[in-house]
């Protein structure tokens, strides 16, 4: 084995594309390397070498003396040598990955640094405070990643210096202080650790590297793997390169840059950064840093080669760098770049300005934008340009901003929701038991839970803004107040939340309604230039199809009928209808519901006008439409109590008895769907009527309605059947009197296994099939939505279970193995059979390079997520979805 | 064409295999010819000629001529001509289609009557009076079925004439009477049918055949062939035959017999007869037929000759025979042949003995029983041997007897059993809403509804016997009582009913306990020879176990835990358990219940010592444990107007709180299986405890538990990784402690179709899969069993849309593809992984036999199922199954 196997590569034997090898930092600092920039040299040990170890314990054979051969390589190139007094090399020895796990492994700086290797540091720099410094930073890394003894001991060791000498930040401590707390550094060290700190510099190198070896199966570490579905088998690669200082003076300096502004996508000088200072010192925070601006005033000479460096860099990734850079006593070096994020709206218009500036192709730009990223754009929000007194900040858990009076309890919000009034439901945290006041609620926000918490799952599952653990919040229940910074706000004040940011503001703030803007225009035609899969929407009322329409929809992939049964002028009549005890009763609701369906068709089919609308008759339980039966029961116990009431509670009680016998055990798997239409005389009739009736209004008046009725909850080839005959008996029997000609096609959901797994036998009925996600995904996982998102799902994802809600992407193995089948058999027997998704996945970026995938005709979503799924769709053509799961 | 299909067989040109040609009836009647039996001769007209008749509504070229000829053959042979006044040939037509369709279609006797050739009948036989009684009957039934001429203005006439004449019964009617008869008969025709009764028998024979032919499509034929699940294109053939005539006098005859006592299986004399009479005069009633013994008397040389027949018959079919003969003027004829029905009973003591006769060989005994047949016997039922008092008698909804109290509404019911007595549930009809009143009957009586009504229904689903459409009952639910034949009883008279024969009997009737008698033990002995699949059971109880293991069962195939988590010392400690609010209170639940469960256990393991138990975990939602929700809100709502009763309120309002909390919109889909062990610590751990301790003390006392424990509702790889890791860590704990070796197996049922879709990955951990086809029915049909049986399923059932029951049987293109991908799948990551079923498809005959070809290691059915069981797998070996459905 030994010699077949490379594992140390110096930097200019690299370049971007060895990733899995040498990690991502150590691959781009090859690639920098190469493009003949400044980069302090150095190099890498492969992420094999770190599985090696990872599997036995030690070095695979040759590593040790590849690393000394590397390393007198990089001794010989810099004229200096580790540990040798009079001309130290120092190197910093760092982690990097395939995939980026921030802060989740170790770093060890200023290595090689001993006693007598100091004095060497302190001829070379001339600052002997710079010195001790250094290695007492050294000392304090070293001992807490490699030998274990905590930095807390050093820290105090540190305060207690400062203290003694009266002092409050740590540049006011002199050499002699440093010195001192050199020496009282290593007394911890031993007495804690049990030896001395380790002197000799090719052992620290060797210890450094095992402990970043080791750092990849620390339990953080393989939490965040577990958690964002890293494999463990990537392993990490270790970086060893020379030191640079940017604290060596005021001509030294570091910082952090950006080729553009990653907030607005502008062109314009963006970074920030802080003259004699190490990094660790920007991230701290402690002194504010300066301006590019202030950097191009204050260092113009490097300013222009970092300027460069910028432009060239830019021009070679294609894309919109963030990089790190050091300047040490006017030397610029070149320490780190990566593409960088960016907000929706810069994506957008980077993606736009780069295509315009000849640096990409639409193709390429289209990548460039992570469709979930619009959800951003496409909710209403705070406005970003202006300020907001923000009372505290909590995690963004499901985006959108909302405006209400503060309520702290569930039966309150319901109340007060119902009086007409917007309210924001304010909780420590929620449980099933608020199932209600978050329905009622415009927004919810928590102090405690994380990003799947209760709160933020079933927010995010009905599109609702929510804010979890926004933990400076302090709830008092008793007195219905919280408190934060000193700040009380009651129950009844005015705030907006911004589920977006996690920002919280007193008071109304102005939001700014969801657009198409024009960087979002150029991108979706770019889209709809390239995708093949047509994009519709779900929409049950002819706003929302307008609106769908506006957002580029071309049709409608599901108009549920069930809105059209609810309305004030409507419920009574469909109550008739369910507890009619003759089919002349029953007739007669039918007869008066009829006209107002079909007025609502007209509306929907106007705004389609020329586009296909699949309508799905009536589909969920019939007593959703009755009154509540626990309701119903204690509203007759409280009659039962009231003197001289028998009449009414007579009444009361024959009422209940009827809910009652409607009452269902499990309903989503009960009476509904085709089983209403083939259980129910005349209900599918009156449907078809209203539709077919409303369609010839509109042809008579010029207008081109495509038409298409889809069957619910079929699993059997008969149910389809049954209904199409009676489907088809009423569609022509309106077409015949109103003598006018409209095409229409008859097919059906895909929403349960059964449907799946017979679909070649129900595409001999079906002109279409409509993946039905949401049911099928409760049928095929045996997952009650309305009970997993409250319940067992976010213990679920916690716990690593599932790696993903797959309520909101779509279960490929399960669920989509499922409609593969289908969808093939299906088409073996109909040529032709158009298919689409019109379950929420149809909105998802996944689930639409997927649906894309197995070949499906058009993806349905609701109105806002249109333009994503059109972004999706042509991304799906590319093939270059980021799996947003990782 | 012409020419090259023969459309027209005689009858000695056929045989018993040309039944798909010839029809049931026809290709026994060529096989009673060809064995040299006194058949009268004739010929059949092929199903493929009927056929062609379905498709154009005429006859195929070359039929016309080919019957001419057939005919003329028969006229030469007998030495008699159609219509011929002088020695007249007269024939019957009757349809016979490929499967048997009792009543269905159409028969004409007496063919070839006219004015002529009843003249030369007159001459032939000498009776005036038979000859013009024949005559009018021919007319009567022609003028019927072929010239829509109804029945009943023929039957009107003839009453008129009996009350002119002053008699009472037919026979007492002269020649004389019946020549006027005849001619007021053809007056009928002519009035009603618009034109005369056709003289020409040629014509009246091609009119015959076309009415048979049509008959197959008749609205009432058709519905037939639905139900049962017939192919409409199998057609019927047409069998034309001399007629015989019973009638003649006093050495003429009709009768029916059978080779062997089909009640009771014991070879004997049985059958009965009746002396001048036509086979209609049997079937009607009006006389009392006489017994063999009596034949065997009065018509000695024909009842030897009978009997020779029989037994040829017998040795021939190699199976009981069931016949019809005619002795006409002394001479005998056998008109027909078949395998006679006969009881459960019946069928093992004949199939028993004519293995010991050397007849038939153990295999072919096997195919002879009906599995479902042996569920008569394995019910407690009412003893054949007695005769009881029957008030009334209905539909033999669902098998079984039962005795208890009447009760005419639910919550009385509900109440009464809550009370520890025993109800019969009494209704109209139920809905339900009557579902409560069901369960907590014995057993459920109705009034109205067939074999497909919502009681009949359900009854059957929950096992319990039912008797349905007993519609000489009138109900009066005013005032709590039920008239039958002026016979009145009341709510709290005890009655008996009996599901398997529809009987109602006022008072207690003592009922044969189920029990496996000899000759059921042989064939079950002789079953086991043959089977490759095991046969397991489902037991929760030691008691249910032992009883199993009585019928044969080879182990658990589902021993359930929640049962273990019920009973009053139990059910508080659980509802700590759901209820706690800190680990510690719910441990200290957790470990109180562990001793109780250890002792069932023990049971359990003992009472099958040395063969495999299957134990699954904790599986229903954990409300099941919980008061009802609804209970709880009346309760309070009644405290709240009970003064003084603040306290109790409150408590009771917190406890609501917390029920609510539990409470789930489908609990199907909801918090129960593997999501119980995952999401609640400790639950798991200690059932496993319990489990292996229990395992432990038997090793302990030199017994020889098999466990094998079982993760439900598994969806997910991990789910069952997760509980897998906790059921060996628990498991192993016991097992170092108690110094003993207990090996067991973790495997996990397949329930969801996820879980049958992904069964690969699955595969990877599990040891075994169990099939658990009652939720996986639920979940791939979308069906909650709870609310179809009592509400859509009914309706689907009636109107065909399902052709039976897929709780009950499987079913096969949906369910059943899944079990197949999942067992194929599995087997090829685990080669020895063990495959079984343990929903109630189990225990059915035809869901046995697909389990067996899926190559399944065993069934598992309740204990009285498992004799069927054993008896199916057997036959699934065989591949000779009947199609129950058929």
């Amino acid at each position: 084995m030994s010699g077949s196997t490379k594992y140390v590569y110096d930097f200019d034997e690299g370049n971007a594309k060895m990733k899995n090898l040498l990690g991502g930092k150590g691959s781009n600092l090859a690639e920098m390397t190469n493009l003949g920039l400044p980069v302090p040299p150095g190099f890498t040990i492969t992420t094999e070498a770190c599985n090696y170890f990872t599997d036995t314990g030690r070095y695979p054979e040759g590593l040790h003396e590849e690393i000394d051969v590397h390393l007198a390589k990089l001794e010989a190139r810099l004229g200096k040598k580790l540990g040798n007094p009079g001309n130290p090399l120092l190197v910093s020895v760092r982690s990097g990955a395939p995939i980026s796990m921030p802060g989740m492994m170790d770093t060890v700086l200023n290595l090689g640094l001993n006693d007598e290797s100091l004095q060497g540091l302190i001829a070379q720099t001339g600052d002997e405070r710079f010195a001790y410094d250094a290695y007492r930073r050294f000392i304090q890394m070293f001992s807490d990643i490699v030998l274990e003894v905590k930095r807390s001991f050093f820290e105090e060791e540190l305060t207690r210096k400062k203290q003694e000498r009266g002092v409050g930040l740590d540049v006011e401590l002199t050499a002699k202080d440093w010195k001192e707390l050199v020496e009282k550094f290593k007394a911890i060290v031993k007495e804690r650790g049990g030896k001395d700190f380790p002197g000799a510099p090719r052992e620290q190198l060797d210890l450094a590297i095992r402990a970043v070896f080791e750092s990849w199966g620390n339990p953080r570490a393989k939490l965040y793997r577990k958690t964002y579905d890293i494999s463990d088998s990537l392993g990490t690669a270790v970086n060893v390169q020379t030191m640079v200082f940017g604290n060596m003076g005021e001509t030294s300096a570091t910082g952090v840059c950006f080729s553009r502004d990653p907030s607005t996508g502008q062109r314009r000088r963006y970074g920030e950064f802080l003259i004699n200072a190490q990094g660790e010192d920007v991230v701290a925070g402690i002194r504010t840093p300066h301006s590019m601006d202030q950097m191009a005033e204050e260092l113009p000479e490097v300013y222009a080669e970092l300027e460069a460096a910028m432009e060239k860099l830019e021009r070679h990734y294609q894309d919109m760098q963030d990089m790190e850079f050091t300047v040490e006593r006017g030397k610029l070096y070149m320490l780190q770049t990566r593409n960088g994020k960016r907000t929706a709206a810069a994506a957008l218009r980077i993606a736009v300005e780069m295509v315009e500036e000849g640096l990409i192709d639409k193709k390429v730009a289209l990548t460039r934008i992570q469709p979930e990223q619009l959800d951003q754009l496409l909710h209403p929000r705070l406005d970003p340009e202006r300020d907001y007194e923000v009372i505290v900040t909590g995690l963004p858990a499901s985006p959108g901003a909302a405006v209400g009076k503060v309520v702290f309890d569930c039966d309150a919000a319901e109340q007060k929701s119902q009086a007409g009034e917007k309210v924001i439901l304010v909780r420590y945290e929620t449980t099933p038991d608020d199932l209600h006041g978050i329905i009622a609620a415009q927004g919810v926000l928590t102090s405690h839970g994380g990003m799947t918490s209760h709160a933020a799952v079933v927010a995010r599952g009905m599109g609702k803004p929510c804010i979890a653990g926004a933990e400076a919040m302090k709830i008092n229940m008793q007195e219905h107040i919280f408190e934060v910074n000193g700040l009380v706000v009651r129950e009844g004040d005015v705030i907006t939340i911004d589920g977006a940011s996690g920002k919280v503001i007193l008071g109304e703030a102005e939001l700014i309604e969801p657009r198409v803007d024009k960087n979002l225009e150029r991108i979706l035609g770019w889209a709809d230039e390239l995708r093949t899969m047509k994009v519709r929407t779900n929409a049950d009322t002819p706003e929302d199809a307008r609106r769908a329409r506006e957002f580029g929809a071309e049709g409608i992939g599901l108009c549920r009928t069930e809105h059209m049964f609810l309305g004030e002028d409507r419920l009574p009549l469909v109550r008739d209808m369910i507890l009619a005890e003759t089919d002349g009763e029953r007739q007669e609701a039918l007869n008066a519901l009829e006209p107002k369906l079909r007025e609502d068709f007209k509306g929907i089919f106007m705004a389609m006008d020329g586009l296909p609308v699949t309508i799905r008759l009536l589909d969920p339980p019939l007593h959703e439409f009755l009154p509540n039966l626990m309701d119903l029961r204690v509203e007759m116990e409280e009659l039962k109590h009231t003197p001289g009431e028998r009449a009414d509670f007579e009444e009361k009680e024959k009422l209940y008895h009827k809910v009652r016998a409607e009452h269902e055990v499990n309903p989503m798997l009960g009476m509904r769907g085709c089983r209403v239409g083939i259980s129910i005389p005349g209900v599918t009739r009156m449907q078809v009527q209203a539709i077919m009736e409303a369609a010839c209004d509109l042809r008579h008046e010029g207008l081109d309605p495509h038409v298409e009725i889809m069957v619910p909850l079929v699993g059997f080839l008969k149910e389809l059947q049954a209904e199409k005959e009676e489907i088809i008996a009423a569609a022509e029997k309106v077409i015949g009197e109103r003598c006018v000609t409209i095409p229409f096609t008859v097919g059906t959901m895909i929403e349960l296994p059964r449907a799946a797994l017979t679909a070649a036998e129900i595409a001999t009925e079906a002109q279409f099939f409509s993946f039905g996600t949401n049911d099928l995904t409760q049928t095929t996982l045996g997952f009650s939505r309305d009970d997993a998102e409250g319940k067992f799902l976010p213990i679920y994802l916690s716990k690593g279970i599932l790696p993903y809600n797959p309520f909101a992407t779509l279960d490929f193995d399960g669920v989509g193995k499922l409609m593969k089948m289908a969808a093939a058999a299906g088409r073996e027997v109909r040529h032709d059979l158009k298919l689409g998704i019109c379950g929420e996945h149809g909105g998802d970026p996944q689930s639409v390079r997927f649906c894309y995938e197995m070949g499906l005709d058009y993806v349905s979503c609701s109105p806002f997520r249109v333009p994503l799924a059109r972004l999706a769709a042509a991304q799906a053509v590319l093939g270059k979805v980021e799996d947003a799961t990782k």
